[in-house]
């Protein structure tokens, strides 16, 4: 069976601005998830801003295995409810992975518990990315370094928390450097982000981005069965313990009543 | 200089059960702070829920180096406002360490970034929580592990990110174990979870707990210089790029233009 | 292509002690390859110390992808060269599985730099693996905790370096606890230590233990290209620097000359 | 009590190259050592490869609470039984401190247990150390990163473990990057490797590194009494198990045997 992709969309840029509506005239979701189709065991769908419920209803999330968002503008109009969804189908073992300016998404900084700030400068200068773990799944394919002709400088200090996996390392031109590839676990699910992917420049549709976030889908993909009440919290009575344990000492619940939240 | 610790109770059990009152006369919060005055170099003092802001105005929380939290049936009540400020201070330096029931509190969810769930029974069962880390500055002066006479079973999975440190786990009479001591990164502040603390018992009159708890205020006590405005995202002007480039290309921003958020 | 599994037994006990080759009468090395074989997409073969070079010369490493350990108490009779041998065809990506005993292996204490001690205690005591992280592939298909009825317990502190990621943790019926699966990763190969498999219990031939070994084997793999020359420290010249510069300032080695070691 | 540190010098290309005796007139151990001691809390004394056991006898690693260690040109003459010696130490809790070209040495393979392995170019280009985490201790007093002048780039992929914390990023002229500040804990020693410090160059002179250095010593120093027998693997007999069980089940071990190793 195929992993199934879901590609979301601000789709803000692409119909205000000209100069990105003429790189990406079908968007930037469209335009990565296509690259995400040349896998052919990757079946890849979009959803945007704009669509009730940015796209994302309960059941559309419940048939996608690896979500990738790409937001910029208008992080502030994504509702909470929706943030809270994606967030708890994450731990129940859904992927994410979280492209470019998504570093300041309401669900990134969610999942990730911290500020996720950074340096920037739009100059159009040059990055290379440098391949940390050459035999990691995400880098499958990819030389010693990508090389992005024209980028957006993103630096640091990245405030994220400490990763499981450093992937790649971004170079800049003006001086900078940049953790551009990062894995970690949250629940069941697989978070990767990855810096570049800046608007004003055709970065997606080049070959090796492409092969990233095909390697980085195929990876966040977790086939074993949704941890589903992830954020239960439930009691084991004394007469189901393990072991044969007896009660005893002073109780502050009565038997069978649901812990406090 | 003394460490400034503040010990954050919801006092609401200790008001209205008479078990937990006759354990716990003054409070919980206060048998903590007792335990860490005993180190010369921590002052101690005391917040509750039922304060105005919850005790935790941020006049207060600048002159905090390391916040303890106690919480259990009132998470809700908790402001979301006061968890923001919170948090903000974790990420510029506060040190946070989460007390037992406090697993699910708002500002330990926020920080981590995922459920934060367990599974627990209340049968005043053995405990024993081994040190894993023996020369960890959270584990000076204790033994090989320290037995807690009776307490609440917490038991695995604790749906919490994979830590930097696992410095306790717990042995249970009924046959569950649990990661007891955990310690994490966020931002500047470091974050310790201990997990014995359950308020129908005195484990906080118990001088090895009390052991442990001056030594994490000592650990997450970070005394370099506040990191103000952590979570902003600064532009580096092209003229003021470390390395000389000249900017190219199509550009979003305007010159001197702030960033998205 | 199947993924390519050899277990290597030590194969004294089976052949020196009577209760142990009662149990394991075709050696506990068989017994193992026996389990894995029950996943189709695994070929699983075997090799003993006795063997010429242990069964480990060069040519058959090179056609093994995951590497399977059990020793106990002939560690010291491995020779050194096949334990660099095996050590850098980890770093290279080959998966290494290596079990109970084999924490104090040579090729263990090779890649983890510590001394990898614990406790112990022989009482055929019961022993619960709990699940820790429910989703990760080496946990596929088992329930929350697998109990092993008659076990060797193995204790905390365990001296390994902190894991990638904790897999289970063990109660023991004794009262102690144990990271009894961790993960960690050693150039581009996977390592995995589980701690059940004392020679006198028939811990091999239970049904969750054998489906530990397959999850593991498939997560140990790495199906990407060898890395080869993991070891080198190959010089860039100047005329072949990513970014054109010019060689400056004085020199301690002559153009093409190479590094030291 | 001032921290006691010891500064490890090859102490070759000092009296051999005429470029660098004039940059460490006494040796670069000595630099070091003086760069250490405008901290008044450390003591600092020097060791070299050509002293009797290297100058690290027993006696003088017991009283050695941080090592710092520079080696390039001899790494294979120091003796084995010296580097396991100082391994069994780091274990202990003594602090490790690894520069440069000591990469390679025995004592960082040794620990870390991978290759090490990186790229390297002598072309006297400029490097940036980017701080990554500006309040861990290691960054204390620090700028956003420190620009040395003319230095030996060091490339990715560096073949070590993935690392607890990454505290500095290099940035280099030619286009690569490096991870050139990492920690790890090995048993209950702290290890800190950092990047800059190429000989033909006055790096150690540097005020900033001088800071990196003295933070590094007071943060790797671990003031809680040293483990010993860390390496030792102690029965627990059944009868001071800390729960009462009976031994049942066959037996490898006579009651009293030490374990096999």
């Amino acid at each position: 069976m195929p992993i199934r992709a879901l590609v979301w969309g601000e789709n803000i840029h692409e119909r205000e601005n000209a100069v990105v509506r003429e790189i990406y005239p079908h968007g930037m979701h469209n335009a990565i998830a296509n690259a995400l189709r040349q896998n052919a065991d990757i079946t890849a769908e979009t959803a945007t801003l704009e669509e009730p419920e940015h796209g994302l209803p309960e059941a559309r999330l419940d048939e996608t295995d690896v979500l990738l968002w790409w937001g910029h503008k208008a992080h502030g109009e994504v509702t909470d409810a929706v943030v809270e969804r994606v967030a708890h189908r994450v731990w129940e073992g859904m992927g994410l992975i979280v492209l470019h300016s998504g570093h300041f998404s309401k669900i990134f900084k969610r999942v990730m518990g911290t500020p996720c700030s950074l340096k920037w400068r739009e100059a159009g200068e040059r990055e290379r990315l440098w391949v940390i773990n050459r035999n990691h799944p995400i880098a499958a394919g990819l030389g010693e370094c990508v090389e992005v002709p024209m980028t957006e400088m993103y630096g640091e200090p990245f405030t994220v928390p400490e990763p499981d996996e450093t992937v790649f390392i971004s170079w800049y031109q003006g001086g900078e450097v940049f953790r551009s590839g990062m894995t970690w676990r949250r629940g069941a699910g697989r978070v990767f982000y990855l810096s570049p992917g800046h608007e004003t420049y055709p970065i997606y549709h080049q070959p090796e981005i492409g092969q990233i976030l095909r390697n980085a889908v195929a990876w966040a993909h977790n086939p074993l069965p949704r941890w589903k009440n992830i954020d239960d919290a439930p009691n084991v009575p004394t007469e189901k313990a393990p072991e044969k344990i007896e009660s005893r000492g002073p109780h502050l619940h009565a038997p069978g009543e649901a812990g406090f939240r």
